[in-house]
């Protein structure tokens, strides 16, 4: 395989390829997605607070692989967070961290709606970092 | 920055702090998200259809970074891919590819809706790859 890109494999493939950030451990990433609406009164507030908590969770939790958090264009109050973890156990284990419980008490006023979609990844290709 | 971890930033963020895979230039990175509902009988044949694009695309196009096709565990004809382009020029690139458009004319009859939202970043953290 080309030594500029990796690739992170679903389930149903068979061949493994997967890249350096999966190789500690052969489970599948487990994969969410959140939906989220916000106050648009508080979309800076909001930004500072997802920021912040990301930022820790890639640098001090292993088992936390990406965190993309994007706003829709036509409607900043809208905000998409595609998560992947290296397995649920990891996705567990974020939650009881002190970055995420601030996270969460810092913008539960300001989140309106909250959808988190479980999903299984067909696949997820990535250029390596 | 420590080793084991980069961060892609969206543009709000004024330190620079992006990763190997978008030291390339200087532009923001685009972000997509599709949202596709796919024949229930045909998934199969969709699954395989976007493995192959992706693929392609993360080793021949330098501009796409990332592509992550998931499909939701309750219903997995709903597929979403998150979709990581160095700047809006690679993705009009990426459209005029031989992969993409197999790709396209592979699905067309597969796929029952589409819907694709332009995003802004507001931070896009992985680990490195």
């Amino acid at each position: 395989m080309d030594a500029r890109h990796f690739l992170l494999l679903g389930a149903a493939v068979a061949t493994a390829m997967a890249g350096p950030a999966l190789a500690q451990n052969n489970k599948e990433p487990y994969v969410r997605v959140a939906e989220i609406e916000i106050d648009p009164a508080r979309l800076r507030a909001y930004r500072e607070a997802v920021r912040e908590q990301i930022e820790a969770a890639i640098r001090l939790e292993p088992g936390v692989l990406a965190l993309y958090s994007v706003a829709d264009k036509e409607n900043p109050s809208h905000v998409t967070v595609f998560e992947i973890y290296a397995d649920v156990e990891a996705y567990k284990s974020h939650l009881e961290t002190a970055h995420f419980k601030k996270y969460k008490a810092a913008t539960q006023d300001l989140v309106k709606s909250l959808k988190l979609r479980d999903t299984i990844p067909i696949l997820l290709g990535a250029k390596r970092g």
